[in-house]
C-alpha cells in the first residue's frame, strides 16, 4: 500500500516534474481561480523588428515560440524534422504510419473519421494556456469525458477476477469509511477532537455523506448499485444491498483509481479539440504560414559572432540572431551543437531519462457503448496492460478507437514482450474487463514513444534540480523551451508556457542589448 | 441536518415518486449494467392493423405511444394542444413566448442560436430507452456537464458568504473525514471492528484517500485548492494549506450539494441532444408525419359502445377503439371525461398534487467560462435561488444562457414575488457567486411550470399509493401515459417507458379480445 501521488501518477503515465525553486504569486484564498490564461509577453509592440530567431522543433513548445515571436515582429524560422506539426501531438489515422527509430513500420488502417491522439489527449479546463490559444486559433473543442461511473476496476484477487464498477467501487467506499467513523464516534473514540454538538452533527451528516442508514450502518445505495432500475406502472427501483466490504476493498486496492478523477488536472471539465489533439498545432501552423520549414532535421547548432549559425536538412543553414532548442532532448543531445559544459551535461541527463510511456489503440465496435453504457472515461486493472480509455469522439457512432494499455512500457514487463506478444496482453485486458469482446478488437498499433523517430521518449525523467536551473536559462543565444523546461511536464500546457517564456527572455535580453547598445 | 436524498431531489427540483408495487427482475449483482434499453414491445407484427387509436398529448409519453403503435400498424392518431411537440420537453429560443394561464406573456428575444431546455436538459447514460430513441432516431447528443469541480457552493453563513470551490469542498470533506478516522483507528477505537492487519492497511489507504501527511493529519491538497498553479521556469506549484476545518464544513452543511453527482441518474456520462432537448419530441413528430394533429386540445373524452369517442379544437370528434390519455393530469382533471369513479379520484387528486418546479434563464457574456474557468455544471447557495447552472451548450463562444434558480417556487417564498422581484432575486443569486456580474444579465424569463399553460405544473406529487395503482390501469378503453405512471417521475425515460407500456398493454388487450372473439 501507501500509494503515493506520485506513484499513481507514474502508474497511470503522466510521471516526470521536477521540485523546484519557489517564487510566490498571488494567493487566491478559498475564492474560485480566476481564469488562468498566460500572462501577456511584457515586450513593446514590434519589439522583435529586425531581429532574426530561429526555432528547433515543431511541437506545441516549438510553434508557441514562433507564434508569439512572429506576433512582436521577430523574422522567425521554425525548423521541423518532420512533414507535420504538433510532434507527440499527433492525431493518427488511416494513412499516417507509426514509425520506430530500429525502422519498424507500423501502417495505420483504421475506417475514415476514426484516429487516436498519440500523446496528448486531454485539456483540463484549469490549463487556461493551452484553452487561450483554442480560442485564438479557433480551435473547436468538445467535452473530453475523463470519469465515467459506468467504467471498470478489475483486479485478479478479488470478486473471482470479475470487474467491478466505479459507481460501486467509489460509493461502497465511501459507504463502509463512513460507517467506520460514526462507530468510532458513538463508541467515544473521538470526544476529544470534536465538541458534543459537532459530534452529533457529524453523527447526522454521516447518514447523508456514507449515505447510512438510521442504525448507522452502510447497507448499500442506489449511488453504487442497482439491481433494477425503476420503470413504468409497477416496476420499482431494487438497490443492491451486497455493497463490497472493507476488507474486500482492502484487497482490491482501488483506491488511486477511485481517486484520479480528482488529480488537479485531470478534474472535470476537459477538452479535445474535434477532429483530434492536433488540430491546435495545425492552426499554429498555418497561422505561421511560410515560418514553418518542413522535413528540416537540425544537424548542427554553431555559436557565431553575432549569434547562431544552425545546420539543417541536406547541409543547407540559417543564420540567426537566437535559437530556441524545442526539441526532446533525446534528439538535442545526438545533434552537434556548440554547447557550454553546464548545459550539455544536463542535456545528455535528461536526454538519457526520457520515459517510455505507450498507448496501444485499436479499432472497434462500440460495444463498450451499447453494451455496457460507457461513453468516455477510464477502467483500471491492477494486472496487465492498463488503463482501458474510452473515445470521447463520435459517441454513438458504429465504431470507435479504443486504448487498451497507457503506461511506461518500462512496466510490468511490457518492453520484453515483441509487439505481437504486446497486442495478446492488451486484448486479454478488454477480456478481463468486457469478457467476450477481446475478439472484436482489431487493427491494433502500439504507439511506444520511447521507439518513435523524432522523439524517442515520451517526456522527461527525473533529473538533479540543478539540471533543470541550467536548461530553463540559455546557453548564450541558445534558449531552451518545452514541456521539460516547465514543471507541467507531459502536457502543453507546460510546452506553451516554456515556449511563451522563452520569447519573454528572449524579448528582455534584446531590451538589455539595445540598452547597452 | 439529516438532509435524506428525497429531500435533497426535492430542493433541486426532482421530487416525486411513488413508493410502489414490488416486482422482481434479473439480479445484475457486482457485474456492470448491461444496456438498458426497453424491452421490445411483446406484439405480433402489424397487431395492431385496422385498429383505431386516438392518443392525447404530443409530450414524450403521447409520442412514445404514437411512435411505437405506428410501428406496429395501429391507425394512430394524435391531438396535441399546441402548435409544436414536446410539452415540458421544450428548447425555448428567440420567438418563442412563456404563456401563462393568467394570460401573462413572456416573449423571447434572446440572441440567434441560444436556447433554453425549460423541462428536461439531462440524459443520463442509464437512460437506456432514450438514448435508444435517439440512436433510432438519429438525433445528435452531445455530453452534458452536470458536475465541474470548478462550480461553486455558498452559504452566507460561512467564509464571509464568499463562495467556496466544490473542488475544496470536496476534497477537504474528504481530507477531514479521512483525519478523523485515522485519529479514532489509532486511538484503538476499531480494534474490535477490524484486524490488526485491516487497521494497518486502512491507516496506510486513508494517506492516499485523504491525503494524509504522514503524521495522519490532513493538511490541504492539490486536489482543492491551488495558491499558484505550476508553469514554466521556476514556477513551481503552491498549494494551499489552509483547508476547511470540520467545524467549518459542519457549518456550511455543503453535503447534498457535494455528492449530487453521485445521484445514481445524476452520474456521469449524461447527454444532451444538440440544438436542444425538443430536437427528440421533433424527430419523434417528423417520423409520425401527419399522425400528429397541432393545435387540437380534447375538450371531451367518451366511451363508446365500440370505444371511445374524443371532442377537440372547435368541436371535432374522432372514434376509436382505444384511447391513450397522455397529458399531465393537471388538464386531464379540467376535460369532461367519461371516467369511472376511481379513475375520476385518482386523476383528480393526482392533478391537485402537482409540483411548480421553475428555471429563471438569462442571457449573458459566459464570464463563468472565461474569468471562472467552469464549463457545465451547477453551483448551489445555502439561501436564494439555487441551483445556478451553467450551459452544456455552444461552450467557447461568446453569450450563453445561464440559469439562476431551478427549484420549486413554493420554496423560500419564490411564489410570492413578482416576477421583477423574482429575476432580482435571480440576478442576486449570481451576485454572490460572481461578485460583480450580476449586471452583465440580460433577458430573464421566469418559467414557472405550474402557471404555463397546457401543463399548470411541472410533475405530479406525493399522491396515494391505490391512485398510483388505479392509473397505471386503464379505465375500459382508455389507457393512462406520462411520467406520472412511472417511477421515473420527471424525466422522459419514465415518460416513454410509461409510452411503451401503454401500448403493450394494449397489444394484450387486441389479442386478448381477438382470442375471444
Amino acid at each position: 500500500m501507501g500509494i503515493t501521488r506520485r506513484d499513481f501518477l507514474m502508474r497511470v503515465g503522466q510521471a516526470g516534474g521536477y521540485s523546484a525553486a519557489f517564487a510566490t504569486m498571488q494567493s487566491l484564498g478559498l475564492m474560485p481561480m480566476k481564469a488562468t490564461a498566460a500572462e501577456p509577453i511584457a515586450a513593446a509592440e514590434r519589439a522583435g523588428k529586425g531581429i532574426k530567431l530561429v526555432v528547433m522543433g515543431g511541437g506545441v513548445a516549438g510553434l508557441t515560440t514562433a507564434y508569439e515571436a512572429k506576433k512582436l515582429g521577430y523574422d522567425v524560422t521554425l525548423l521541423e524534422a518532420r512533414h507535420r506539426p504538433g510532434g507527440r501531438a499527433w492525431s493518427a489515422r488511416n494513412g499516417d504510419v507509426v514509425e520506430f527509430v530500429d525502422g519498424t513500420k507500423q501502417p495505420i488502417t483504421w475506417s475514415e473519421g476514426l484516429y487516436q491522439n498519440m500523446g496528448p489527449a486531454r485539456l483540463p479546463s484549469v490549463h487556461g494556456t493551452m484553452l487561450g490559444y483554442c480560442r485564438e486559433l479557433k480551435v473547436p473543442l468538445e467535452v473530453e469525458v475523463n470519469t465515467s461511473r459506468s467504467t471498470l476496476l478489475q483486479n485478479d484477487k478479488v470478486n473471482g477476477g470479475k470487474a467491478i464498477c466505479q459507481r460501486k467501487a467509489i460509493n461502497d467506499t465511501r459507504g463502509q469509511l463512513s460507517e467506520l467513523l460514526s462507530k468510532a464516534i458513538a463508541g467515544g473514540a473521538l470526544d476529544q477532537e470534536l465538541t458534543s454538538e459537532d459530534r452529533q452533527r457529524m453523527t447526522d451528516v454521516l447518514k447523508v455523506y456514507g449515505p447510512l442508514d438510521k442504525g448507522g450502518k452502510y447497507v448499500g445505495s442506489d449511488r453504487a448499485d442497482i439491481k433494477r432500475y425503476p420503470g413504468a406502472g409497477p416496476q420499482t427501483m431494487i438497490v443492491d444491498d451486497h455493497p463490497l466490504t472493507l476488507p474486500e476493498l482492502l484487497d482490491a486496492n482501488f483506491w488511486s483509481a477511485e481517486l484520479y478523477e480528482e488529480a488537479w488536472d485531470w478534474q472535470a471539465t476537459m477538452f479535445q479539440p474535434i477532429n483530434g489533439m492536433q488540430q491546435i498545432s495545425i492552426a499554429f501552423a498555418k497561422a505561421l504560414g511560410p515560418v514553418v520549414v518542413y522535413d528540416a532535421p537540425v544537424t548542427e547548432i554553431a555559436k557565431t559572432a553575432k549569434g547562431v549559425r544552425v545546420t539543417y536538412g541536406s547541409g543547407k543553414t540559417i543564420e540567426a540572431d537566437y535559437a530556441v532548442c524545442a526539441m526532446p532532448l533525446t534528439i538535442l543531445k545526438k545533434i552537434k551543437a556548440d554547447l557550454d559544459p553546464a548545459h550539455r551535461g544536463a542535456v545528455d541527463r535528461g536526454g538519457a531519462s526520457y520515459r517510455g510511456s505507450c498507448k496501444v489503440p485499436w479499432e472497434s465496435r462500440r460495444f463498450w457503448e451499447t453494451d455496457y453504457n460507457i461513453y468516455g472515461g477510464l477502467s483500471f486493472l491492477a494486472q496487465g496492460p492498463s488503463p482501458i480509455w474510452y473515445p470521447s469522439a463520435s459517441m454513438f457512432s458504429e465504431r470507435g478507437i479504443i486504448v487498451s494499455g497507457y503506461m511506461d512500457e518500462a512496466m510490468g514487463g511490457f518492453d520484453q514482450m515483441t509487439i505481437e506478444q504486446k497486442f495478446e496482453a492488451s486484448r486479454a485486458s478488454i477480456e478481463k474487463l468486457h469478457p467476450g469482446h477481446g475478439k472484436e478488437l482489431e487493427k491494433p498499433i502500439f504507439c511506444g514513444w520511447k521507439h518513435i523517430k523524432w522523439n524517442e521518449g515520451s517526456w522527461i525523467g527525473q533529473t538533479p534540480q540543478a539540471d533543470y536551473d541550467i536548461l530553463t536559462q540559455p546557453d548564450g543565444p541558445i534558449f531552451f523551451a518545452g514541456d521539460h523546461t516547465s514543471h507541467v511536464v507531459g502536457w502543453q500546457e507546460g510546452a506553451a508556457l516554456s515556449g511563451r517564456r522563452a520569447v519573454q527572455m528572449i524579448c528582455d535580453r534584446v531590451k538589455d542589448t539595445s540598452a547597452r547598445a
